[in-house]
């Protein structure tokens, strides 16, 4: 929406800036939107940070929030959902009581921008045990974007984000359940980070080790090394007290299953791929 | 060591202000030491936050980074680690090029409380999908500190932290690898969060849901509601290509069963806990 932002980038990607580049193990950043923003809709929470003003009560500390959210590209009229490769928004849940809806909201109409915020996501693939403990290491998936952030007021947008979030949270779960109210609707505060930049860090591979470390053949034999490979893990569905649907529904079911196949994939190929 | 942090807590507790306190649901904040710390060790990855200056590069946006790190009471005299009580300190893990580590150390002499921060820590139990999405919920553990942050120099202080984050990442590691050599030793990076304010907020339980749905049975058996648990769950140890120790050693293999089986227990429990 704000020419401002889509200026940063370029063919599909976050355009490298002091702001977003990764400096160390610089081989491990990526730039392209298809490899940020997956990231952020795989990890159920993300974190975002403001900054609080420095007076008595916040002493200018930053404040971390963990929310629920998830990219999506409402409103940009140049870009369908087919068109995986669009530039997206982050959309975060929250409550309109909560610190940072109430300063987003500060700055609607004069200031359009927002407040200036940084979402994080970072998923744990697994632990990287080398000879030494400081060689060791994690196998991760981490994104990383800096935007402003607005209370989204549009009746339609606001919809749009909540079946998104909650979608994003267990696919097809918003058509499974009660259609909310207008109370309901009303009291959930939904968040736009329009994204100025943004990066991912990955790491993939089995330890990295120094020529001496190898070349002891003696240390080596008395020194495990190598991966454990961490992953989230959806368990078996527990139906509430006041449940009366029989059984688990097949989306959630089909869901639970695909996904922890997929994480468990990806972090038996991490911790296999070569260095 | 400031008395000024340790002015904020009382009776093993942090006292509670507009910073740490939970607005949001007040039932679920917790502020006791022993309530707070364990969700900053169990969660192998915690996000930092601290501000950037409104330069050029950086537009003045706050800068998440996710780093290894845990709490520790180095140089507490009056606490030992028996007392469990005690008050601490967040260690993090990172490396000596990274910019928090640059903007840490300019206020080491003259201006000894370094730059604030926000730390947060959040243990993912449970999606709880209610019977419309509006109550729909997480079982969590999360955490969240406010304080300063500090290189640490002291070679004593640096090597206590590094045994403590790499054992914390996974127990009795330290002592089972070879010795770091002077070099890695000096180019590991360590920080130490002096906690000015803290909190935890926890949910456990079931599905939360308005008068009206439990009424309506005809809607309750045609939408599933209840909690899918969610845990972090680490694999089986994939020994590297170079490695040459016969097997997976025990401390590892009992460390992995034990903290699988706590972590399953734990989101059970929650997602069956009365609300």
């Amino acid at each position: 929406m704000s020419p401002s932002a889509s200026s940063e980038s370029e063919n599909g990607s976050y355009a490298k800036s002091k702001l977003n580049s990764v400096n160390r193990y610089r081989g491990r950043g990526q730039y392209e939107y298809q490899q940020v923003y997956p990231i952020f809709d795989e990890t159920p929470v993300v974190h975002v940070a403001f900054q609080t003003s420095p007076d008595q009560d916040n002493f200018g500390f930053p404040v971390i929030l963990p929310m629920l959210g998830c990219t999506g590209i409402f409103g940009q009229e140049d870009v369908t959902e087919d068109e995986d490769d669009g530039r997206r928004y982050i959309y975060l849940h929250g409550y309109v009581s909560a610190r940072i809806m109430r300063l987003s909201k500060a700055g609607t109409n004069d200031e359009p921008s927002g407040i200036p915020v940084c979402v994080s996501a970072t998923l744990m693939d697994g632990i990287v045990l080398a000879l030494t403990p400081n060689h060791h290491s994690c196998n991760y998936r981490s994104a990383v974007a800096f935007g402003h952030a607005q209370v989204v007021e549009d009746e339609a947008e606001r919809l749009y984000a909540m079946e998104l979030i909650t979608n994003n949270l267990v696919p097809e779960r918003w058509q499974h359940t009660r259609y909310p109210n207008k109370t309901e609707l009303k009291s959930t505060g939904i968040l736009r980070v329009e994204i100025h930049s943004a990066s991912a860090k990955v790491r993939t591979g089995s330890t990295g080790e120094a020529k001496e470390d190898i070349a002891d053949e003696e240390m080596r034999r008395n020194v495990w090394a190598g991966v454990v490979p961490t992953r989230t893990v959806y368990g078996t569905p527990m139906p509430a007290p006041t449940n009366l649907f029989p059984g688990v529904p097949g989306y959630l079911e089909d869901w639970i299953r695909e996904r922890n196949e997929t994480s468990l994939q990806y972090t038996l190929d991490a911790g296999a791929a070569s260095k």
